[in-house]
């Protein structure tokens, strides 16, 4: 699969960050020299998608950190715990940016008796490693998804979760443009994710960046879509997995789980393994990121509501296990019950 | 109930419709002297709301025909059936624009000797008496479903069926405007209906300038509420309902309700009886009205999608029977199964 677009790369020294926020009248990337740069894209969700996430978050610490004073081992890695805390207060919900941070800090902590500029080093390659990664495991997924897409098959999706989320050609759309590479015929159809539109923005674009047929329709029309058409299924990305399955992923998520499961039809989360939260047992335990009201009072530049009415935000919603038919990661397909599932797999990893 | 703004009324001679298009910036009445600008007013939903349609369809009727050249009767009688089937092209599914047009055509059938200038007047106190009588059901569709709210209730509601959709304290709103008059606490969360806002612009204001507890969220987010906070009932109003019950409402309806399903929470529909359409048996004979694409891809005046992406644009869809409640109606509340329960009601209507 080619990439039309990259997202996050670095080059020439400096790491750049594709301006979502401007999708898609304006392809524009922030060259990112200070480490608030990337906080602030993270924030603003100028870079978004649990994956891409956590791609920046890496060769974030990396810009935080290359032009540190620090002169002994001890004060570079107090440093590095000051940027870590920082970038991870970014935002609260990917899963990915803990787990990339803490990639970071693990790569430093196994050097223990490095001086200062092999540390950065190290830095570097860890974050290097973590976007290389991150897009061999979208191929992976997309290969492990599109066994599940049929030719013709029509498919809803939501937020984005394509090339645009990770540093590679997705998670939830990998599937899609890998069934396409195989010269299956599939048709999108993509939710435009309110408040922000990711999926009129960002979605849609991408898909049609990449010759894919696909229709945009409002958040609240996927039920009567589901009704009227023939909708062979869903496929979703996630920003954070519960060692049981529960899956937090952009808000609108768990309604079109439930839709998907009064019509029947397949819902599938798509994700990198190290989505995955083993350290809490169940959804009840992910926090839900709460946006400021002007999002849904003053989306587009233009008051559309009271300037001061009271309004509820979330960014993400928690869908239960039960409304989930299968996970699809980097590693193989899951199917319910996930705690065992994703327990086999676990062990079948470490005994390798 | 003191009604805060009017919708729709008649005054020195001119029919005035507040432009709910500019709504919350401005406050801004429409003089309608032409019969076009009443068919502009409704085909651009500056009017809009299914009892508001059948208001401004009465009085338009006289805008254009109160000038009329007719010499005759047949002459006269031609004219009104060529602004009737205008006026009717307006748009499809609102089930009391066609209701207030034969009302209107009746009630000149009914006087077969009168000249020109007395059949003008016909019109025009047929026209005044559809407005009287949306103001007097109103009421009485509040009174009816009050009793179904509870102090302290939590209530969501879809799209604007409030005052600003009737010539009264609206549809699926009036229970709650009667509620409130009883000293009863309720809450409401608007779901700000995309694509064209009518929960953010018309009712987070309505509801604020009626001093009812409202907070604002997106239609994605109902699913989410439900499972999080103790939501007591979800109200909305109704475009057309077949002679089975099944209910045609603004777009996003139907997965309201089967989101209410799962969740189970009753799902009310508040209409006046002139929303019922015993010519066709269930929701599949209703016609559905799509809208351009441009309304999602550029909804707020700015871009937000690729510009020629394709769009699925209906502006409602049909909610079955079986995910109704109770449908509260200006005669009562009827409950499943509906064909029996609106039998029951039309033949006591006959022998009263």
């Amino acid at each position: 699969m080619k990439q039309v677009v990259n997202t996050i790369y670095w080059k020439n020294g400096t790491l750049k960050i594709l301006d979502q926020t401007q999708l898609p009248s304006k392809i524009n990337y922030i060259s990112c020299t200070k480490i608030e740069q990337v906080f602030d894209a993270i924030k603003k969700l100028k870079v978004r998608g649990a994956p891409a996430i956590g791609v920046a978050a890496g060769w974030g610490v990396y810009v935080g950190l290359k032009n540190s004073k620090a002169k002994t081992t001890a004060e570079f890695k107090k440093d590095l715990g000051r940027i870590v805390d920082y970038l991870a207060s970014s935002r609260p919900t990917a899963r990915n940016l803990f787990w990339a941070l803490e990639k970071i800090r693990a790569s430093v902590n196994r050097s223990p008796n490095r001086n200062v500029e092999a540390l950065k080093k190290i830095i570097f390659k860890e974050a290097q490693r973590i976007a290389k990664e991150d897009k061999a495991l979208c191929e992976r997924i997309g290969n492990f998804g599109e066994k599940l897409i049929k030719n013709g098959d029509q498919i809803i999706t939501h937020c984005n979760a394509g090339s645009l989320a990770t540093a590679g050609i997705g998670t939830a759309l990998s599937p899609v443009y890998a069934a396409k590479a195989k010269g299956k015929k599939i048709k999108v159809f993509a939710n435009e994710t309110r408040p922000l539109l990711q999926g009129s923005r960002l979605t849609a674009w991408e898909l049609e960046q990449n010759s894919i047929p696909v229709t945009l329709i409002c958040d609240n029309m996927s039920g009567a879509l589901m009704r009227k058409e023939n909708i062979n299924m869903v496929i979703v990305g996630a920003d954070r997995i519960a060692s049981n399955g529960d899956t937090a992923n952009k808000i609108g998520t768990y309604s079109l789980a439930v839709l998907a499961k009064h019509h029947q039809i397949p819902f599938y989360i798509a994700a990198p393994f190290s989505t995955f939260d083993f350290s809490i047992p169940d959804g009840k335990h992910i926090p839900i990121e709460e946006r400021h009201g002007d999002e849904i009072r003053r989306g587009f530049g233009k008051l559309t509501a009271p300037s001061r009415v009271p309004v509820y935000n979330p960014a993400f919603d928690v869908t239960p296990n039960r409304l989930i038919t299968a996970i699809i990661t980097d590693r193989g397909v899951l199917y319910p019950p996930f705690s065992k599932s994703l327990k086999k797999l676990r062990e079948f990893q470490k005994n390798k």
